[in-house]
């Protein structure tokens, strides 16, 4: 019971990897924002499997219908449903997930609450129910965009050790798509994708993080003390398949500086308070502060390796099991999309909360 | 809008660093459970400011009455109010931040969001705030104990760079007590002390991670997708003041693994299902797994330095501000209890959503 | 924002009376209940236009598809997302409304509240919508049967001034069934039919009461102190189209006893509490105390009628407008499965909430 | 668990019969709204126990304090905490109590439900348990009246079989304050109070209708499909102690017209939409249409009478019980501040809401 996410913007998410298809419900979008399947397609193409050599290759076109909520090119203020069919539905592929739980996998969890799972794909919490978060954030960050001038914007910052210099403050979109990565950094996204085909040949894994920004967020979204906007950040990003960590501004590396060292001086000029480091991350107090938003979301390597792993089966009895078929050697070029969806509907959602409460 | 922490065990905490006090109301908490003010009051004496030489010296009883929901000893299933006076209420200590924004602080923020704010000792976005969360906390924790067979205890893992060698299976709640900083590692937390002493002098402060654990939580406690454990989790640390950033399992460190390092070998024994390593941090999919809980929350070293730093004032000038009066060095002794608190509430809440969809 | 109903079991519907069709999602379900669309299709056939001469004339098959949540015949405790097509989308029958509100319709508050509006058919304020509560209502029936023993029932209880007699103890499902108006007492059904089919030749609407019962609720649902069973219910009933009012067990007539008079005597049988009058309608207090709980529900007149009447149109000009096309002379009869599903779905929502705090 | 109400301006009430008091924290009201204890105090003496003859004669002063969420004078946008304390707490008088279920009273579902039950006084199924809603409710006027120019009233419709002549356009608050009944019908209130002070000479009870009105509420509020402006009302009205129905506009009486002489004629003058008729009662497909709305709510007569009844005891034995001590003949008078105060709560939550997502 928790497929709802957000306060005023809201999405509802739906689907397993197997069946009907995966979707969304939008509930609370303000009316009158010109929208279209081609504003959502773009984000879903960037999720889509099989986009290049260094992701997962399942066969999904991904194509997004929008049922409701939208007349003549413009939302409703009424719920926008969005729903991409499933169309890779090799279940016989998975059939030995029937039998064996996979190793740090949800098939043992889930069955273990629900007493049921569908097997298929790991059903529900295969990483597929993110289209549903991926369409729906497109929406958002339309609305972020054309009504409060926030870009939102994410990309590759690590592959295990290979970290890539990037400054969140000037980062351009058109940067992280320049290649199969998304890193914007030209010269580490080469190594990275050098590094997940070696990877790959082995049939293993490897995880990274992606780091997240907004800019141009005006200072007062935020809802303390418990929707403080990093602590819905948080949320949503330790929301994600594989997500192992989050940490804003300075981080767990702020740990090591003195508060004399760590502070943020504030500035003014031409009546705007501004302050000269951000090591705050742009939100102090819970409340963005209008300075340049930026996060960090670790990714763990996806559980799925080819290679053969100690596990147990449903009927309680130690086995093992080898991973075959589709293989995905890094989660973290598919991320990129999912991070900003999220983080679009993070900040989607306090933009209305700022303007129910003070605007 | 948004002070109101949890879906079916919910705390609505209120108050201010000055003014008639601070509080929690507790709605959902299942009846028929001993408590009194006495099951409150050991968390808060451990919040308390004024507890060590190495905390802020604020003077404060911190003495919670319950005004509400408790009947001839047992919770009556109705709110339990909980209140506790303001007794330090030296507002003049503060006079200047009247007219300036203290460097990293909520000051800015609040007046941005606001256009009004309470300004004597940083008003709702003070540490003060935590004592509700505190003695909710509390009752939280008796709940998962006693009902439950839950344990959640939290300790000092890193001051700094100094960092402690403890084991989340095994620590006991003694040894974290058997210190003024709150590390079970007795020779890392003597470093830790003379360190936050020495930080203390200078008129500076220090931060750094304090790791969270909960033992004896079954399978099945967690709502995906967006209500994973570990989503709630890491809400629920992002929330408190000064905290940076959150892992769970192998965290950030995991992203250093390939798949083949990082998997959980699942083994069974006696009808039970058990993880050989735990880099999962006993959630897998959102969802418990059986194994140890662990987690790490990052803390930016605390704000008010005695030293003069560059600031705006409320009229947008620049100008300068040096804190004086109290001063907190290091807040993680005192955020251990708080961490505690925070985890039971989330764990709480999950418990009852377990039962009430599958149990 | 407001298209979810329920807190444990919660729908979420959306869809326009014209567009890609209208549908619901379920989360909260518990797992492992049998269900198929043949489980959802009796009510929507029951809902359905076109069902007899004595409705409106609307092409719709209804046909229920379900997309997720459902494997190998079972609920996995994941949303399970319903999808209804519309298929008469006469859109032009209905262009005169893109030009002039219709009186005592939402044309005109939809454009006033969103600045836009679907206008075909009503858009989301048609009676269409209740397509997704319907088929929610019938999966919420099931886990009330199945689960609590629960059964819900509803039947028309009086059009304009005719009045039924029908015992809430008693009557079933059957009997409700036997005739096109859904009235129990076939006595009474029979002027009913008579009375509707004399005003729809007239071109005019009739309105009237629907009843609701549930028997075999046990004591202890009902969450006070806003979430009482019947203020829950008071709002299901009056979130639906066309309703005017809401009263349980004695209702607007309890106000003419005195208190010796309206007071429901208890008394014990073989350890069991009843009472010797139910005047309380099941639920004293706001929780359900083991009778039969049943409640009225007024619906007006449905509003389009066949004659002239006067309005303004979009440029606030006086005009006029007569409906034409299809005509609905009385909403009762396939306002009945809409009550029950109602119903229905706050039972299912409160079941769980009990559970959940003292289960 | 559901003692909070509303989604933005949100308030959270708690406490028992006797106890430490009861109170409320409003979570979500705007900042800068003049505030100070005395514009809470009025509407807490018009609901006081012992105003006049005619009402329940508990000795509480009902003396409110602001413990939170209110600086200089103003609001903060922080929840502000309100207390009153239980002053007449003669729990001996109620001894019996302990023993017995009371008819027509909570003791016996609420023993049912928790397992546990605060006898003294009814505990929190106690209509003092209203006080936190009226100190809430003034708070909620006060933000409608300054910021949103919309004035909430109500008054006794109707006591038994005598009814008032109202016009709810016109009504004055002064007429209603005129009379201890709350009738602005001066000539039906003498015959109100004399009836009252009959029935309490018996030993009896009586009850009646209270009317709510809400002038100059602007075209908009009101959140479809399920938060229906009236669905929120009459949850509101049904979430009240000894509250049986709620009808809206022509309510349970519309039924008996056709829907040519039911529906609203749209006018239009100086670029202003209104309504010839108010049938609909200000609210048409969930949303306020910018006319006066106004509604009724029906109240049971209180169900302590001094008068011998059957009953059963805790241990499920057949007994009788005679209420003694404190009779209240009538609820009426006291009800109509409470009416007035969840309008008022209903009302401020939608103009948050609206301005929310349209505004």
């Amino acid at each position: 019971m928790s497929n709802t996410f957000g306060q005023l913007f809201r999405v509802t998410t739906w689907g397993e990897s197997h069946g009907g298809g995966v979707g969304a419900v939008v509930d609370g979008c303000p009316p009158r924002i010109e929208l279209s399947e081609a504003d959502l397609q773009s984000d879903l193409d960037r999720r889509r499997p099989g986009q290049s050599r260094i992701v997962t290759p399942r066969k999904e076109s991904d194509t997004v219908q929008i049922l409701s909520g939208v007349f003549e090119g413009k939302t409703l203020g009424t719920p926008i449903s969005l729903w991409v069919k499933n169309e890779d539905a090799r279940s016989e592929a998975y059939s030995e997930m029937a039998e064996k739980f996979r190793p740090s996998h949800a098939d043992f969890t889930y069955q273990a609450k629900y007493g049921i799972r569908s097997w298929p794909g790991g059903g529900r919490s295969s990483a597929r129910e993110t289209v549903g978060r991926v369409a729906a954030g497109a929406i958002a960050k339309k609305l972020l965009r054309e009504r409060f001038g926030v870009e939102v914007l994410a990309y590759v910052k690590q592959v295990q050790r290979l970290t890539a210099a990037v400054d969140p403050e000037t980062v351009k979109a058109a940067d992280i798509e320049a290649n199969i990565v998304r890193c914007p950094d030209a010269t580490a996204a080469v190594k990275m994708i050098r590094l997940i085909e070696k990877v790959r040949k082995n049939g293993d894994t490897v995880g990274g993080i992606v780091e997240g920004v907004a800019r141009g967020v005006p200072p007062g979204w935020g809802e303390p003390v418990f929707d403080r906007l990093e602590a819905d950040l948080a949320k949503a990003m330790l929301s994600l398949p594989a997500s192992k960590g989050f940490d804003i501004g300075s981080g767990f590396g702020g740990v090591l500086l003195t508060g004399t060292q760590h502070n943020d001086a504030f500035r003014a000029k031409g009546g705007q308070v501004y302050t000269t480091t951000n090591r705050s991350g742009g939100i102090q107090g819970g409340i963005s502060n209008g300075q340049t938003i930026y996060f960090r979301v670790a990714f763990k390597p996806v559980a799925t390796v080819m290679v053969e792993q100690e596990t147990v089966d449903v009927r309680f009895q130690n086995t093992t099991l080898k991973g075959r078929g589709r293989h995905d050697p890094c989660v973290l070029p598919r991320a990129v999309p999912i991070v900003e969806a999220m983080t679009a509907l993070v900040l989607a959602d306090h933009a209305l909360r700022q303007q129910a409460q003070c605007g």
